[in-house]
């Protein structure tokens, strides 16, 4: 029992009013992404007719380190920022560790994860558009949640195609977003030429996020003054979600430390990206050694399988291709419980970084996931989104490390949502049903070959 | 969009060291409660069986004022602690209402309500005491949930019985208990006497908080090292709770502001007494003008349309006999989904509180608290629980009121609790599957009678 300080917060003023574009330090450029028809390098005006122009340029941007939060933007993150900074002493208890243990709480949003962080400046830019109606996918429904929400603040109507096994399997994910208004369709749908022609050329298909992007993709094209969004892989999407490590870097200040490894789990990147580039900017900048460690599924595991390659973000080929580490575009996960984490590609940012050796990747068998969410919902309370485990388990591993050398080396997390709309996961856990699932080398260079 | 302070928090040295035990302020002290077989007043150590020593001695403290919160108390208390005080500004202005509405956010609990500022010094003097095991009966899960984690903390085992049809109803409720390691059953079982008489008398029985609390008591009788907890209702749950309140008044004070109505919805009392007593000592000592609105659901109506009286506890009849507003503990309430709210009787200060006309009452339909939760995630973000939809439906009442008169009346209520757990009673509403029960007088009259 110590009366050391636990959770540290910003001022509603001390809140970062610029998010920070990485690209803009690095000394190896993400490689541009190409159109699929000419494989000529995108510009920003290519992508116009998907996304508010804004978000366009802020995609593309290489320039400019820093870019200033809209006011009305930064007044709602006021509604649940600063999140919390968290040190762990229950955990670090429960392990007998030396290593200070530290994570940043986005759970505390509103909608439970920092989803909410990209979703609301994207329909601020949409609506500053004079836009009136945005689409999007979701899988797990974290995003689709967090932009249902966003949406309502800026009067806009929201479109979500749910994958359909996640739209029968994860019910309270789809009143969640019907609660905040929006229209929840479960994709493969009838309702766009995309979706007819999956159904009648696979009857009882049960969806993914490649038939959910290519619907909400097709509805934004043909709907006047309707835009798509997206809730990671994107550039634009990891600058939002910087704040999360803008904020953490000043809070570990009040601390009085600062990491030795900062960690975040991997879907598509925006989350790892929101916790760890404002960190990585002093390692680029003024050498500062610090490790950044993503932590990817062991059955989805681009970052550490994977091949740095052209690819598509979905399994139609709909969208640009770009330059990523990826299983290939029409890979298959199996099952595991942490749905934001089952995505074939990294972002294109990351993939540099990777490539460039600024970063490391682990993957994480799904048991030890588990194992790890349970271990520290008894020690820090909080029961954390199966997503999240995949950081914990990847900085339990590391503090179990300074065990065994001694060494008080301080570690940084993102617990990036809780898990309460994902009890049956845990339920599965508790009663022995869950597996890990081996991923044969064969598997994926098939994947890779198609 | 503005840009005035959104949440007010308070530093870990600020959050009080005292809980508000109001029994020393009032005028007219509660009625003592009474040994059923010998109608004499109860003294503590006749609730030593059951309760920790030092529980008992807060629950007939009737002289001191303030109780220190032990430290390891405190200490896990600032794992979430000082909850935000939020001014509602998205609510204002979706009512164009003069009004200024704060709520208190208990929700960002860990296991997301109030529950757990009880649920730890429960575990807490139990464990103080050489207690090993603990029992406790829910009904929604929000109270078996806090117990869990907080028997954890402390290394007890918790052994919850969780009424039957709530059990198979909300299983992410009893997943959540059994991540916290809790053993779980649904009662009425064969584990107990109380169990095997009703479940042999009535085959079948879905329970409900009466049996599970036989059970529980009987458990914690016939266990040695073992005693019983309980959620609401008890004068000592009521004291802890009183930590939000006395936040509350401190983070009005950065505010600038005073409340002149304090709003909480009401099942047993503990979350009303929370928000209202540290204000309240304010109207008893200094004849300061503030309204305290405790708001239930029209179904289960005891402050409004119960009578005041000596009743039992529970359905069995196991419990003391209190002096309190109640509609008979054999009253069967209908299946709301707010489970939290459906309790015959409320605490023995508060109902005195009522009897002096200190506090009001009013009762809320189902549709409109489900109305009103809607209304509420949409402009402030945060789904709250069926039961805090009471609370908001009582607050969004006076600010229309506000509208009329043009007042800028200054209101808060307390957020006990956010409903991501319970999106199945948004869905049954969102589907026009709810509604209103009509509860006619002679029923109320029958049950009083039995």
């Amino acid at each position: 029992m110590s009366a050391k300080q636990k959770r540290f917060f910003l001022s509603e003023d001390e809140i970062p009013r610029y998010w920070y574009n990485i690209q803009a330090d690095m000394v190896n450029k993400p490689m541009p992404p190409l159109n699929p028809q000419t494989k000529e390098p995108l510009k920003p005006e290519d992508l116009y007719p998907i996304f508010a122009k804004e978000l366009c340029h802020q995609e593309l941007d290489q320039e400019n380190a820093w870019i200033e939060i809209p006011e009305p933007v930064r007044e709602y993150y006021k509604y649940w920022r600063s999140t919390p900074l968290v040190r762990a002493y229950g955990l670090e208890k429960a392990l007998g560790t030396p290593a200070h243990i530290y994570f940043k709480n986005e759970s505390v949003s509103p909608i439970g994860s920092h989803k909410l962080n990209s979703a609301i400046p994207q329909a601020y830019y949409c609506q500053q558009e004079g836009v009136t109606n945005v689409t999007t996918e979701t899988g797990a429904g974290q995003w689709g949640a967090a932009l249902s929400y966003a949406a309502k603040l800026f009067g806009l109507e929201a479109a979500v195609y749910q994958v359909k096994i996640s739209y029968e399997q994860k019910p309270y994910r789809r009143s969640i977003m019907q609660t905040f208004g929006a229209q929840v369709t479960p994709s493969p749908s009838m309702s766009t030429r995309a979706g007819k022609d999956i159904l009648t050329q696979t009857p009882n298909h049960q969806g993914s996020l490649g038939t959910a992007i290519s619907e909400a993709i097709e509805l934004a094209r043909t709907t006047p003054n309707c835009k798509y969004t997206l809730g990671s892989v994107l550039s634009h999407v990891s600058l939002h979600q910087t704040i999360i490590g803008l904020e953490a870097e000043k809070q570990m200040e009040m601390a009085g430390e600062y990491p030795d490894i900062v960690i975040g789990c991997f879907g598509g990147g925006s989350n790892f990206a929101g916790i760890s580039f404002p960190f990585m900017r002093h390692t680029i900048k003024d050498g500062r050694k610090t490790r950044y460690i993503a932590a990817e599924p062991a059955s989805c595991p681009k970052l550490t399988r994977g091949k740095f390659q052209y690819d598509f973000a979905d399994e139609a080929g709909y969208t640009p291709l770009l330059p990523m580490y990826t299983l290939g575009h029409k890979f298959a996960p199996a099952n595991i419980h942490a749905g934001g984490l089952r995505f074939h590609g990294a972002g294109v940012i990351v993939s540099q970084l990777l490539k460039d050796g600024l970063m490391e990747a682990v993957d994480i068998p799904q048991l030890e996931t588990f194992e790890t969410g349970c271990l520290f919902a008894r020690a820090e309370g909080i029961i954390p989104a199966p997503e999240s485990c995949h950081a914990i388990a990847a900085a339990v591993r590391e503090a179990k490390k300074c065990i065994e050398t001694g060494e008080e080396k301080v570690i940084l997390f993102n617990l990036s949502g809780h898990g309460l709309v994902d009890m049956a996961s845990y339920d599965q856990y508790l009663a022995g049903n869950l597996m890990n699932y081996s991923l044969p080398d064969e598997m994926i260079e098939k994947s890779l070959e198609s």
